[in-house]
């Protein structure tokens, strides 16, 4: 993971996709958002959806899971290059969360994220503060998720 | 749940509470968010959380979790007195999504939500479209989460 000194505004990444199937989206919805159109077909297509739909929060979270993985590679390839790795803070929450078009059973999502902008704490100046737009794209090219995420960076000089 | 028309600004209600065990965290973290400081207590102590902290997925995904509940609760409630039931649309995104302090291994999250717009909506007139700002409250009376939810609501008269 990088320090704020070295975020650029502009730098986009890919970081990953996933193929939602039918057992992935039932599964999450009998967990966490067990409503008919995210547990059964036959409801699904009578949906505004259209067909079996992820849950919206299914679609955040594999954005999650998918974020802290590439972050994971990412920070293993520049430890073995012998690099100083930040470690970022969490996140306070974000904005604009927005599902834009239904996640179907068998669509493929491809997650991606762009810096929009950075600027120092005011309350603790050790840290940056990054914004940066993260998308989700399905096979068609359709963007189908986004949010502007915020995000703890740790200044490379000061206070470690 | 509800027809557009019934539904009144300003309106409350409580619907449901959680306890994040540290079982809970890690379950969920280990699914999606494979962080340091949502898997080890030690990794939370050292982090800016001060402690073992729930993923703010896993805090938003059981919020949805309740919320279904309660809805499916109040829709057997309003079947079993002979009411007309809405079936609500999907939800467009939201806004605001904030998670303000922590939620620690052990901590109790109260949920509850107030209607704060609504309005027909343009494109499809046989729905409304509500605002409703939806909070987590800790057992030290603390607001943790927060965030403003959209959803579409069908009219009453209108369509069906």
């Amino acid at each position: 993971m990088r320090f704020f000194e070295d975020i650029e505004i502009g730098a986009q990444r890919e970081f990953g996709s996933f193929t939602f199937t039918a057992d992935d989206i039932k599964r999450f919805a009998t967990q966490f958002d067990p409503q008919r159109f995210h547990l059964d077909e036959e409801a699904g297509r009578k949906s505004l959806f259209g067909g079996l739909a992820a849950s919206g929060w299914h679609v955040a979270a594999v954005c999650m899971k998918l974020l802290v993985a590439d972050g994971k590679r990412l920070t293993a390839e520049a430890v073995a290059r012998g690099e100083k790795v930040a470690v970022w803070g969490p996140s306070p929450g974000f904005r604009e969360l927005h599902w834009i078009k239904p996640v179907l059973a068998g669509d493929t999502v491809s997650y991606s994220n762009r810096v929009e902008t950075k600027r120092i704490s005011e309350k603790r100046h050790e840290w940056g503060i990054v914004q940066a737009r993260n998308t989700g794209t399905n096979q068609r090219g359709e963007v189908v998720y986004s949010f502007l995420a915020t995000a703890f960076v740790p200044r490379r000089n000061v206070g470690s």
